[in-house]
């Protein structure tokens, strides 16, 4: 049960975005700009930084929902999601994501624990700071989502078929339309 | 030095603003609607939960620049910042918002360290749904903002007048219109 008076049966963030619009529609906003948004990163990519994030602060409402973004985009290289959670170094994804992963993983701990030299190492592999700024940032905001989420106890769906249409609506539709919706409810 | 290029002298979230308009112009509708919108907590009350939560992520710039404003809205009881920053538990702040600053001190920690018994406790002294919403909010939009500033160590001024001037700008001028003048660097 949520920790505050919210409506039922609505999900994650949905609900609270419901309960409280005037902060929601600037998350909205900065999620949509964030991971949709002209970027070098493609969508995939971004997904799955927010879902790798989300998984390192046990937030399984994030983790399971950008996990399945993430998976619907990669189409027949889902697999790469999977690998990522369960063992970022060991997977098969390729060197640059590798580096930004470990700079946003460092994030996830603590803003100072980013070092000059996880930064190199990510230019080294072809990264620019443009990439650099919004792989931070995504790291960054999925600390508050993830924070935002469980620290209210919202609602987590239990089966996998439901993050998996979640995750498919949030890519053909957006945040923005999410966020419309989340209102209408 | 901050990891990317940025504008020089310009400090912490400003020049990163600067660097990406797109994402920052929600990050400055969020946190004005957070700490300057309508709410039953007072502007000192958030910005001191700002504060706190900065102070518990070690990111000296938005730990020293939200305590400043909390002083200036403090005013004579100004004191109750540097007692709360020291610690909280044994300060004068009052019940309310020692158990608000408890709940934001769990957020700060990760999101499901909060339990029923801290909303419970929260309750109990007389917080309401919205004020324990706008506190997880606060707790877990500063452990972005922490995470954004120090892992692009973005400039950090040192001077405590420095931020006296800021903390009484974001306080006479609000958020919105920091986001302008970022822009116009």
């Amino acid at each position: 049960m949520a920790h505050i008076k919210i409506k039922k049966d609505i999900p994650g963030i949905r609900s609270l975005v419901n309960f409280r619009p005037e902060t929601g529609k600037p998350l909205y906003a900065l999620v949509q700009s964030l991971l949709r948004g002209v970027s070098s990163l493609t969508e995939a990519e971004r997904e799955l930084i927010a879902a790798y994030v989300s998984n390192r602060n046990d937030c399984t409402f994030c983790a399971s929902s950008h996990a399945a973004a993430a998976r619907y985009v990669y189409g027949e290289d889902k697999y790469l999601v999977d690998q990522v959670l369960e063992d970022m170094q060991q997977s098969a994804i390729g060197d640059k994501m590798k580096a930004l992963l470990r700079i946003a993983g460092k994030v996830q701990l603590l803003g100072n624990k980013v070092l000059p030299e996880d930064i190199d190492a990510a230019r080294a592999v072809g990264a620019d700071d443009r990439e650099i700024h919004d792989t931070v940032l995504i790291a960054a905001t999925f600390c508050m989502f993830n924070r935002y989420v469980d620290g209210l106890a919202s609602l987590t769906p239990k089966s996998k078929k439901t993050y998996e249409t979640m995750g498919r609506h949030m890519v053909d539709n957006g945040y923005i339309f999410s966020y419309k919706v989340g209102m209408e409810l």
